[in-house]
C-alpha cells in the first residue's frame, strides 16, 4: 500500500471515529426506536457491566459477534463479495478470450442470470477460485480495496460501505464503550472483508473472522510472499461458524447477533454457555426502506431461526418497527 | 470452568498484572542489561511512537508477534507439551492395559528415552492424537489447566509458569504500554496454550495463534459441543508461521520474536516488509542459569537464523550477557 493511500486511509478512518463519537455522544443507540429490542441490548450490558452483580462478566470475556452479510450491511439484491466475483470475471475477461464461450464464465459476461443459476454452486466456486487465487495476498488486498471504494449498489447508486446499518453501527459502537471486543464472524471471505473492516465498522483484521481460502508461504525471487491456492481453509458459515470462532478467537462469545440461518449455530454454541448471553436476529421486514425476505430468499434464508427464536430466548429485530433509519448514507447528519 | 476456579483465576491475573505493573513503573525492561539489544528494542519503539516521525506507525498497525518455547517460557529439557503429552499417557494408561505392550505407549510408561526417539515423529504424532483428540474443547481445556497448575519442572521444581523468562514479560508489558498489540505464534498447540496465556503473558486468548487440531460442532445430546477430531488443521511452524500469522492476525505485523530455525520465517515474513521493522533472536547461552545450546540442540535448533540474523538486520539477544535475570519465580520480588 502506498503512503499517500494510507494517510487517506488513516483520515478517513480518524473522520468516522470522530463522526460515530461525536453523533452518539449524548444518546448511544439512537436510531433504535424504544422497544423491546432495543430495552433488551440496554438491559443485557448493564447487567454483565455490573461489579458485584451476579450477572458480572469481566471485561476480557465480553467477545461478541457479528455476522456481516445482513446483519452489518445489505446482502440484497446478492452478497456483495458476489457483486465483486462478477465485477471481477468482467474485469479480467480480456485476458481470457476462452471465457466467452465457456459456462460459468459466459453467463457473467452476457449477464444470463438464469445460465449463472443452472451452473449452481459448481460454477460458484469456479468463479471464486478465478477471481481469489493465484496471486498474492498484497495484490487481492489491492483489488478488493479499490473494489469496495469505487463499487455502487445496483439500486441505491451508493457505495456499499454507505450500505451498513447504521443502527448496528451504534450497536458495535455501544458495546464497544461497554467494554465488549468486537468481532464479526462471516461466511464471506475474511480477505475480502479484512481490508475495510477497521474503517467502516472500527473493527480491525485480527477481529474478523471469515471463509478462508489456503494460502502457501515462499520466497519468490527473493521476495517473501504469501500466495494464495486454489483451495478452502475454512467454510465459515453454518456448523463452521462455532468453529471458525474456537480456531479464531478460542472462546466462547457471550453475545452473537446474525439474520440467517447461517448464522443459526454461532447463536446456538453463543447462548448455550452458562452465565448471562445474548442473542439477535435481524429480521429483513422493510420493503420500502430496505427489503423484506426471509424464508424462501436466496441470499440470506432465515426459516428455522425465525421458528426457534422465542423457544431460545433470540431477540428478534424488526427492521421496520425497531429502526428509526436504515443506511448509513441516508442517516448520516 | 466452575465459578470458584475463575474467580481464583480472575483475582491471580489481577495479581500478576498489578505485580509487574508496580515493579516497572519507575524503570520499563529492568532486567535487561544495559547494551545493544536493550538499545535497540528502546530506538525501535520510540521511533515508531513518535508521531510526526519518519518512521510513525499508527497504533493499530503496531502489532508485534512472540513465539513461545525458548523466546517466552524454557524449552528445555523438552518442550512442556511434550512433558504434558508424557504425563498425560500415564495417567490415561489404566484405561488402555494394551499400552503396556503396545509402542510408543510402552516407552512413555517405562521412561525409555532410546525406544520413544525410535519412535520418530510418526510415534509422536500417535501420542498426539491420543491424548489431544477424541475430546471436546472444554474437556480438553479442563485437563491442560488443571496439568498446567501443579505440573513441576523436572530440573528446578518450578511450576513450568514460573519458568518464564522475566525479560520478555517486561517486553511484552513495555510494548503494550507504547499501544502494541501482542501476540504468541507458537508451533505448540494453541489450545494447551489459551487456558493461561492471559495470566501469565498477559496474552488474551483471541491473540495466541498455534498449531491447531480439526475441531467439529455438533449437538451431543442435546448439547452444543465442539468435539476434537483426530487430524490437524494449522502446523504453525517454519513455513506454516506467517501462514497462521496471515489467518489469524490477517496483516504484517512489525516485529518479531524468536529463538530457532521454527521462527525463521516469521522473523523474515515481518522484517521484510516496508517501513520500521524489528527481528530478534533469544540465544541460549547461559548453561549457568538455563541451558546452552543452538545448531545442535533436540528442542530449539538454531542455526540458519544465527547464521543469517546480521544481514537480516535481526538483534541476537545473549541471555548470559543481556538478562540481569532469567526465571520470573527467581527474578520477583
Amino acid at each position: 500500500m502506498n503512503t499517500a493511500f494510507k494517510k487517506r486511509r488513516l483520515a478517513l478512518a480518524a473522520t468516522l471515529v470522530l463522526a460515530t463519537g461525536a453523533a452518539h455522544a449524548a444518546e448511544p443507540l439512537s436510531s433504535w426506536n424504544d422497544g423491546l429490542a432495543k430495552k433488551a441490548i440496554v438491559d443485557f450490558v448493564e447487567r454483565v457491566s455490573q461489579e458485584g452483580g451476579a450477572d458480572y462478566v469481566h471485561p476480557s470475556e465480553r467477545i461478541a459477534v457479528f455476522d456481516n452479510d445482513g446483519t452489518l450491511w445489505s446482502e440484497q439484491p446478492m452478497y456483495v463479495q458476489l457483486a465483486f466475483i462478477l465485477d471481477r470475471i468482467k474485469a479480467m475477461a480480456p485476458g481470457h478470450p476462452e471465457w466467452k464461450d465457456t459456462q460459468p464464465y459466459k453467463a457473467v459476461l452476457e449477464n444470463d442470470v438464469a445460465a449463472l443459476a443452472a451452473s449452481g454452486e459448481k460454477g460458484l466456486m469456479e468463479l471464486l477460485v478465478a477471481t481469489h487465487a493465484g496471486m498474492s495476498t498484497a495484490e487481492f488486498e489491492s483489488t478488493a480495496n479499490q473494489w469496495i471504494r469505487t463499487a455502487r449498489h445496483p439500486k441505491t447508486g451508493e457505495l456499499y460501505t454507505g450500505m451498513v446499518f447504521q443502527p448496528m453501527l451504534e450497536l458495535l459502537q455501544y458495546l464497544r464503550e461497554n467494554r465488549f471486543k468486537t468481532f464479526i464472524v462471516s461466511g464471506g471471505g475474511v480477505e475480502f472483508m479484512r481490508p475495510w473492516s477497521y474503517e467502516v465498522y472500527g473493527i480491525p483484521p485480527e477481529q474478523v473472522v471469515g471463509s478462508q481460502i489456503k494460502v502457501k508461504y515462499e520466497v519468490r525471487d527473493g521476495v517473501p510472499t504469501l500466495a494464495r491456492e486454489p483451495g478452502i481453509n475454512l467454510v465459515d458459515d453454518k456448523a463452521g461458524k462455532p468453529v471458525g470462532i474456537h480456531y479464531h478467537i478460542g472462546r466462547r462469545p457471550i453475545a452473537a447477533f446474525g439474520n440467517s440461518d447461517g448464522d443459526y449455530q454461532m447463536l446456538e454454541w453463543t447462548t448455550s454457555g452458562p452465565g448471562p448471553r445474548f442473542g439477535m436476529i435481524v429480521h429483513h421486514d422493510d420493503a420500502g426502506r430496505e427489503a423484506a425476505y426471509d424464508r424462501e430468499s436466496h441470499f440470506g434464508k432465515l426459516d428455522k431461526g425465525l421458528d426457534d427464536a422465542a423457544g431460545k430466548g433470540w431477540i428478534v429485530v424488526s427492521v421496520k418497527d425497531d429502526w428509526s433509519c436504515v443506511f448509513r448514507y441516508a442517516c448520516a447528519p
